[in-house]
């Protein structure tokens, strides 16, 4: 099949997804997706480009038709939200061979049917970058948003800081992946706890939530109510093993690589002590990572810290 | 005022758009946009890049903020429905100067003021091409799609047809632009007509709408419904001066460039003929073009033509 007319393309993106096809009023091809939703919706809409977000030199097509939408469900599952539906804009480079397309779709298409994401429509053009730009929604279950952590809040992490940065780290310097299995996942597979969010927004001891995508040392402080702080404790022995194998060798502490380290899509939440044991009972897997205090200011393992992570602008 | 971070450039950004700041729950900067709706939602989304669908060699970096919004309240108003809120994905390229965009979000607020229309949230990320991708929405009004034309309605525009492909003939190839100041004007700032689709959306005898963003050529027949197909009648009298001009320079029929010139956003309907007084009424300045036939195919003038128009993959 060559892709070399929008109607091609245009034919093969449905081939991966039936549902709104062209043809179908308020489907793909109109001027508009209609689309249901009830009083309130959550939307995010973010880019995926390669050369900033993604390299070809590691990322397979699949891996990035995965996780251009799973940086999207993560945002959506930030909010306790059940997502439905997205929108793609493509940007085709000419030199993109067309191989890679049914690939980049069936990674995509795979991971919209695991949360029955329907694709509604979208935009496509030449360009000199490869990249997407996704556009996702839900419907929110009581929205929690993200800086209602309130002094003596619990943080809790799930997800395993640092993992995602060293999957990075491994295959941009072209170490062993093999050695680094799930930081390799990580990175370019995210978890997603889409589920666990719903459940932890339903419960009343639930102050905040967010997703951690710029690291935990720029993203904490955005879940703190205004004129509170954190104390962050972050040991040595409750980092991943590939974690802390991969900050010796690079020559840093792990507890640095899992404090800074960006791009983790893990959910970061804050919670009423007195609800511990039921986060226990919804998110078994989450950890508590330190606690809310009065006053601005961030402490790691009991030193302030200074903070700066992951800007956009700046790379990385 | 430096733009050289994420921080600085997200200033900048509620400066111009003081609705949705963030810091509000739902609003930017939260993991999502938590945004009103009834039932049913039109949306969509749409890439404006540099050097595919403008040059700042002739667009203002104002009417790059105006174009990049105007396009997509076009696809609402296509749909008869009110635009609401929009979400912004901004591609910068470190060589932009920071200049360019307070003028941008100039020409972007304004045009939003004048729809009444709120910027929801986004994403920005250093690229190596300028540009924008903008998901908007808005509620239907009873939605008309686009292929619902039958045999004996009447097709209608409102917009001139070749006028914005006039415009960029003379911007592309550096003719005087005073002596085509409306082509110039169709082209770096189309004109929408929101009030008119909501108002045709609501009358009885409206098949369809669409907007025509490829070229009458492409657009018509997607207007049709199956089985059907259209006879247009395209007089070089109702045509506009400059489109008649433009096309003598150019060498060719001024009837050929309004029928295959893209990038229009003129608003194409078909209607029931009982009701073409109550279009007169509601659009004055609404054009008929021709009638849907029995039969598929396309005639122009009484000639039978080949489908062949815009398309993004190839260019244009």
């Amino acid at each position: 099949m060559r892709l070399d007319s929008e109607e091609a393309f245009l034919e093969l993106v449905d081939r991966y997804f039936p549902r709104m096809r062209r043809g179908d009023a308020g489907g793909r091809g109109d001027d508009c997706a209609v689309i249901p939703c009830r009083e309130r919706l959550c939307i995010s809409s973010d880019l995926f480009l390669e050369g900033v977000h993604f390299s070809r030199a590691y990322f397979s097509p699949r891996d990035v038709g995965y996780k251009s939408l799973a940086v999207n469900i993560s945002d959506i599952a930030a909010m306790a939200a059940e997502p439905e539906g997205f929108l793609l804009n493509l940007l085709l480079p000419a030199e993109v061979p067309d191989g890679f397309w049914p690939e980049y779709f069936l990674g995509l298409a795979e991971l919209a049917e695991e949360y029955g994401l329907y694709l509604a429509g979208g935009d496509l053009s030449r360009s000199g970058q490869l990249g997407m730009g996704i556009t996702i929604w839900g419907s929110p279950n009581g929205f929690v948003p993200r800086g209602g952590g309130r002094t003596g809040d619990l943080l809790f992490l799930l997800g395993e800081p640092g993992l995602s940065a060293a999957g990075l780290d491994v295959l941009g310097r072209g170490r062993d992946p093999s050695e680094f299995p799930e930081a390799v996942k990580a990175h370019l597979r995210p978890s997603l706890y889409v589920r666990q969010a719903r459940q932890l927004g339903a419960c009343p001891g639930i102050t905040a939530l967010m997703d951690v995508s710029d690291g935990l040392a720029m993203d904490v402080p955005r879940i703190l109510a205004p004129g509170t702080g954190a104390e962050l404790r972050l040991g040595r022995e409750d980092l991943h093993p590939e974690v802390v194998a991969c900050a010796r060798l690079q020559g840093i502490s792990a507890v640095e690589l899992a404090f800074r380290g960006g791009e983790e899509y893990a959910l970061l939440g804050a919670i009423d002590p007195s609800f511990r044991g039921r986060l226990h009972d919804l998110a078994p897997e989450a950890q508590i990572v330190g606690e809310i205090v009065q006053g601005e200011g961030l402490s790691l393992n009991g030193a302030q810290v200074q903070i700066q992570g992951f800007d956009h602008m700046r790379g990385g």
